[in-house]
């Protein structure tokens, strides 16, 4: 291999772990390089371009789908560990620009310094990257009331795979000339190019945070609290929602007993606001809103470290309970939440696979776990998979999609063909192609799958 | 011309003015077809690619860019006057589904109706419609804290130039499986295919709206009331800026006095929220958060009115005050509104021609009103294209777009090339002929100009 030109951007130490959270083994790069700039992204996507190598960006490693990872030969890994800066801070603009290797809780902590608020918060903030993020469209539970990271996506520096520099959109709040790129490329899975630079719109940091967890007979009681009390004016700010094996699950990972009265399904509510008065009455009327059947205020540190805990544990809790387990992240039409779970339940295999879910109810994305539990190794190899198929299909029965938030990567390329037509897959390759003519920019991720037959 | 199988679509009754609010003069289409459903839409675009016919479809017609308008010989107008229903409303998922020529206020009123709430609300929204709301990403001025059209669109349907049929999303409110092609599709003013049905998110109806109008010495004062108001956690609904000379013209159109004291620049200042407490503390919070110079509470409905009136009307205002006008919609930096709007006063020209700019102080969305004056008509002709190209040079300069939301259409294509480079202008011809290879959606709008010198 010529490395040319990009010889001394050759990273030798610092990277030599290469994997995520999906259970994807990767192939060995055959180079790592560590831009420091713009012009060192465009020097290696030229560079790739020449030699006919693939390209493999990272930052913080916390993929679930295996989207960050090499899968191919001949492939390069481009890490952004050292564009880590803040570019600037507008205080009047109400906008932070940042480079994509910031690790998102610093993003947080930064903006929330000066009173400003940036609201995407997936599990991983204290080590997953902005620019991850972007890559992805991260969500979180925020995301109920504040959107998904697409929504907060003002401006975005970067370069294609056809090795062309681009700079779409800046500081404004508003902006429709051209056609929508940052939008294209928020959520695309780093398959168009790589992004050096983001500019991101801040909101007003909320002054007041209140939270209680609410027992439910049922998850239709569940849904009716966030329906009735959107109806009265309500707008949670989080909606977490768990059954009861969750909790089961994770207070034997944690070794301690609820704080709480034990219920069939829970609702963690949030409000956040500008006076208390008003954020507590808001929680008051969404509880009020239904039928419950008990609650516990979080008002105070330890009880709310203790639900929070307990919220996440729950994937390491069916971890050690279950052996093995998959994860998925697919999202419903809240109003086919109940339904959905119920039928989810229905999945449970004889050889002893369960299946269970919970996650954000205000947007009706569910983490489903796929649980080992009592199946021999045998029957989990031979059947898992075609359970991990029928929850997608599940989720196209009720009229949703295969991610909510995590993206579709390498381990939900099969499916692909479940959700899109063959005209759609044909147009997102042609997209790529337009940007990415010689195909470098992480091949074989995201977009389509020539293996799984298409409707 | 062989109709062949949309001859029963012809609409021979009820179009004949094609106008928009442009000053655009359309080309006569050789037929206009009114579809009723998708199948329909799918016979014309597949019979307009047989024929070699051109389609530029309309709705409202509320257009101010003429991206509505025929511009061309050998072309078909799409008129969506009867795909005008709403399809569903499902509570519990908090979204409605509705047909493209759906009226904005009709949504409005809908959702209202149980307590929820569509935010968008551009100026012309008792008759413009959510399909044209969707080609153009509109906004209005609850954009400040709720965003634009595409923060709402959950789904689309509908057929691409190619005559294939697509439907991504649906109710999902989070969803990133492939590409964002509800993002592409939103804004993209008809260029690449035609929307026959919508899924819009729905928020909570706010309960409690309280708006005050405050007089600044400078617009510097103003701009630094929204940054210190948010900074201390305020989140206005609504911040519409004047400077007084509209507020003149707008006086003396409407043949009223001012009820309020007059100073240099003003604001209307707009917060809504769950109870009346807290939506008061948070005016009282952003009004008392910069120096102002006076106010006045809009407490009454003669005073709100008052005070909204004189807003809606500036724009008639100075086409009386003026003679003849252009109106342009540049959009920059929160944080760079002050210096544009001195530079644009600066634009004055020796003929007599002024400029003067209002707009959406949240999100820096400038109204800019090009005035005749005291200009010659010979003048005005000869001097006008080029105060209107400074304007926009002057949002370049500024960090800022040629457009917050009335789009590009016809009129704002010759200056694509101040704002992207020809490679983005080739990428999105590109991503415009995967989709409609032969080019027959609204040819000539949008997204290219050769006519225009690239940078």
């Amino acid at each position: 291999m010529n490395t040319g030109d990009i010889a001394h951007l050759m990273d030798t130490d610092g990277v030599t772990a290469l994997g995520d959270y999906s259970a994807v083994v990767p192939v060995s790069p055959i180079a790592v390089v560590s831009p420091r700039n713009h012009a060192d992204c465009v020097a290696i996507v030229q560079w790739a371009n020449r030699e006919g190598v693939s390209l493999v960006c990272r930052a913080g490693g916390t993929g679930t789908t295996g989207g960050a990872l090499p899968i191919t030969a001949n492939t390069v890994v481009v890490t952004m560990r050292h564009m880590n800066r803040v570019i600037a801070m507008d205080e009047s603009a109400a906008t932070i620009t940042v480079e994509p290797g910031v690790i998102l809780a610093h993003i947080h902590d930064y903006v929330e310094g000066v009173g400003l608020f940036y609201p995407p918060d997936p599990a991983s903030l204290a080590i997953c990257t902005i620019g991850g993020n972007v890559m992805e469209n991260a969500g979180g539970p925020r995301a109920l009331k504040y959107g998904v990271t697409r929504n907060y996506v003002l401006g975005l520096k970067g370069v294609w795979g056809s090795g062309e520099s681009f700079a779409y959109g800046g500081q404004c709040r508003k902006n429709v000339a051209g056609y929508d790129m940052i939008g294209l490329l928020t959520g695309s899975e780093g398959t168009l190019g790589i992004i050096t630079e983001i500019t991101l719109a801040l909101r007003p940091k909320p002054r007041v945070i209140r939270e209680m967890i609410v027992g439910y007979a049922s998850s239709d009681d569940a849904v009716a609290a966030l329906r009735n009390g959107m109806q009265q004016g309500v707008m949670p700010s989080t909606a977490e929602f768990m059954v009861d094996d969750c909790v089961a699950a994770s207070l034997a990972y944690l070794g301690v007993s609820a704080l709480f009265e034990r219920h069939p399904a829970y609702v963690i509510w949030q409000v956040d606001g500008f006076t208390e008065a008003d954020v507590e009455a808001q929680l008051a009327r969404i509880v009020a809103s239904s039928n419950y059947a008990g609650c516990m205020p979080m008002d105070t540190p330890e009880r709310s470290e203790h639900v929070w805990s307990i919220r996440r544990s729950v994937s390491l809790g069916f971890t050690k309970m279950a052996g093995k387990k998959y994860s998925e992240d697919i999202v419903v039409p809240v109003s086919q939440l109940s339904a959905t779970m119920l039928a989810l339940a229905d999945l449970a295999h004889e050889s002893g696979i369960r299946v269970v879910g919970y996650g954000h109810l205000g947007d009706g994305n569910i983490h489903v776990n796929i649980l080992k539990m009592g199946a021999s190794d045998a029957d989990w190899d031979r059947y898992a998979p075609d359970v991990v198929t029928s929850v997608m299909a599940l989720a196209m029965r009720y009229g949703g999609s295969l991610s909510g938030e995590h993206g579709i990567g390498v381990t939900k390329k099969p499916y692909m063909g479940m959700q899109f037509t063959s005209n759609d897959l044909r147009v997102f390759a042609g997209i790529k192609s337009v940007v990415d003519p010689q195909g470098i920019m992480n091949p074989h991720k995201a977009i389509y799958d020539n293996d799984y037959k298409l409707r």
